[in-house]
């Protein structure tokens, strides 16, 4: 038996206590984005550094001014490229948590009626579940061959939900320890449950909040209404106003760098047989909604959007409450692609939110930075290796796709550590990562583990 | 002395103790839109019961299904007219909490800046202040002259806040107890801090909640941000489509019904002087919204409105969340005016939102029953004994002014016990009802309670 032979037999002999840890890791409530859950955030940081001390890394917890990177070492002594695998062990918020059918921090794995084994928590998936799956694969290697076939960094972020406001400066001032040949980023999708991809094309994200204040205090609608400014009626027309009867954005110059794909890509995705229905039937609708010119995988992959990802104003309670409250807020989020730029789309829609504020109402933005959209180079020999290991391991060829989410480390990664990215993950449509009873296929779990081992051994050659 | 003038000295020399009963009034949490407050509700009516059985009337507690009414009598033995008084005990919802700059529940005297006394307390206004004037003048009654001038019942209701369902049942189960020749309501404004007035016109009001519900779960907006339905662009849409772009309401058939106010009145509202820059200023704005063809007077008492009280959808914590929420929420009422009718306004709003929800999606209402406007009979000889009344206490004319919200037991006494209502209250604009920081002056108080000692003593002829 070959030594991958021997590795991929260890990693299915030895699934259960691969489960094990992952449940632990899960258990632990490591919500970036709301500060009440700062603890965990680091316990998941230190649980993470431990078990790669743990497996022959060296490994340790890296403050910074939010919750805190881990950063391993491990070397190979052998030639081949030193890879720097990435992936963050923070995870959404949980509400509404009504709709959770368990605990979303009691991990459990369930059979649905399809006979399919699913592992059900919050982080399943995104990214708690991805990123195992390379940790097992590095463990497996170390404990068969007693080494690695290449030499490895990691490096796990815990505000990857967050916007990532320390990544910037933690790359900056570790710039030389984290410059490898390539990196490798596990928080990605397969086509579908049998079919592995490599995603090359990555939407940006640019975001902004925004209070609108009228009145100096809330107003009993029966006094005043009629008559004075409601900024749950501003803020809807904002938002209404987003959009032109064709699904277009309507912000001048949005567009200004959208690029069309290549018709030899678009050929290779035509071949995919997306069905649009599928698609949207599995989360209850049947008609797309976006740009009514183009085809539901351009729209979540190579066209940019305006989304509102949350909205409220006024009264939420039970019964009625007869009030024109004092100010009305709403969060939007811009998917980007091709060229376009974060700030320019950015400064387009706060000139159109202040066009729509009333003289005697104001305007106040938060906002985090934005990033652009990316696109891998196709032929970037990572990528045949890749899709090698993948076909090896799975069977089928695994294409190359695009991916509406954003992961913007890559970028950071090319454009500050010159560092091309090979995105592989395991990820299903259906696994309801930032939504109630988020899920990971069993398969996903232990194939995902073979899959970074037989790319790690694509890697070196061997 | 005359009697009405004991009465008045009396008063004046037991405002204190009238305070404190005001207080332990105030303190009980009686907010009947939300359930959890049914404790605190049937309490209230208990202390009222107990403080009317106390000053000499056959007073008690009565069931619903709801939150109890209190009902009392009180014999004069003297001819005159036998008068009904209504008031409610129960109170608006105190949130957003952190905009209190005291408890709520916890009542005080607090003097501004310009010397002006003020009772801080959610209800100190609307309507635990304002019942109490009457209670405490009827107290002061009994207590100097041993009776009272005419007969008195007394009905108070604990859900007038959450749109009153067991009024009707109740009145006409009890139709002949309290069927009176004429009803006193304290719910009212003063035209300003110095100026009484008599309320003459009321809006009616209707009010809808509609839940607009798209995925069968909230989706990441990364996966499905352009090509799947946003619930909270569907309710902004709805929202904004609401009004065009004169600031009329765009439901086909609203403006149904709406009367033209005669002349003459408009001429005697004329001369109030009333302010705009004013009447808006206090509140922070400065430029009426409404209707662009009408003034601010006529936005809040003659013409009808749509107010969206409140509206919800996806993520409200710290920082962001990319997602596409499963469903948005939005609460809307209508002020009604003239003959519009309530039932026909409601179902074209229904159309409307219908008309506005894509095929796949999916929209449930949540009603109240609505409520008529109202114009009273200006030449009602009650009228103008109560406006004697007040100008003798206040030392200005008494104007009969039209009212911004609604006050639907007042149709109800005319519709169904045949009464027609006098309508005095003591508030005043800036008395913050349904906000934050809620306030009764300490003049509206004791003056209030002087001017029903002489209205009663007017209604009684003497």
């Amino acid at each position: 038996m070959s030594s991958i032979d021997k590795v991929l037999a260890r990693i299915d002999a030895n699934l259960e206590s691969s489960l094990d840890r992952l449940f632990d890791l899960l258990k632990i409530k490591s919500i970036s984005t709301d500060p009440a859950f700062a603890g965990p955030c680091k316990q998941a940081a230190e649980w993470l550094s431990r078990e790669l001390n743990g497996i022959g890394f060296v490994a340790s917890v890296r403050e910074t001014k939010g919750h805190p990177m881990v950063v391993g070492h491990r070397k190979s002594g052998k030639p081949g490229p030193h890879v720097l695998f990435y992936g963050h062990y923070d995870v959404q918020p949980v509400d509404p948590l009504d709709l959770w059918e368990t605990d979303p921090f009691e991990p459990g794995i369930v059979t649905r009626e399809d006979g399919t084994k699913i592992i059900v928590a919050r982080g399943a998936a995104d990214d708690k579940g991805q990123l195992m799956t390379f940790v097992e694969a590095a463990r497996a290697f170390i404990a068969e061959t007693g080494d690695l076939p290449v030499d490895v960094t990691i490096l796990f972020e815990g505000e990857e939900e967050s916007g990532s406001p320390s990544l910037h400066p933690f790359l900056e001032a570790n710039r030389d320890e984290l410059s490898c040949d390539l990196a490798l980023v596990c928080d990605t999708s397969m086509w579908d449950a049998e079919t592995p991809a490599i995603s090359v094309m990555l939407r940006g994200m640019v975001g902004d909040e925004i209070i609108v204040r009228a009145a100096s205090r809330d107003l009993h609608s029966g006094l005043y209404g009629g008559s004075a400014q409601n900024p749950n009626h501003i803020v809807a027309a904002i938002i209404a106003g987003l959009h032109d009867e064709n699904g277009k954005v309507t912000l001048p110059g949005f567009y200004d760098g959208v690029i069309e794909v290549p018709d030899d890509v678009k050929a290779m995705w035509q071949r995919l047989g997306f069905s649009a229905e599928e698609f949207l039937g599995d989360i209850g609708l049947k008609y797309p909604r976006g740009e009514n010119d183009r085809t539901p995988l351009e729209h979540i992959w190579t066209r940019p959007t305006a989304e509102v990802n949350g909205m409220w104003g006024g009264y939420q309670g039970a019964g009625s409450k007869t009030v024109i409250p004092a100010e009305a807020h709403a969060k939007f989020t811009f998917r980007l692609v091709g060229d376009q730029d974060p700030m320019k789309v950015q400064q387009s829609f706060r000139n159109y939110v202040r066009s729509k504020i009333p003289p005697d109402c104001t305007v106040e933005f938060i906002s985090k930075e934005g990033s652009p959209a990316l696109r891998l180079d196709f032929a970037l020999p990572a990528v045949e290796k890749g899709q090698k290991a993948l076909q090896d391991e799975w069977g089928k060829p695994a294409p190359l796709i695009g991916m509406g989410g954003s992961i913007p480390i890559v970028g950071d990664f090319k454009r500050m550590l010159g560092m091309d990215s090979l995105l592989i993950g395991f990820g299903l449509e259906d696994d309801q990562i930032h939504s109630p009873n988020e899920k990971y296929n069993l398969t996903s779990f232990q194939k995902g583990i073979r899959s970074w081992a037989r790319v790690l051994n694509e890697l070196a050659g061997n």
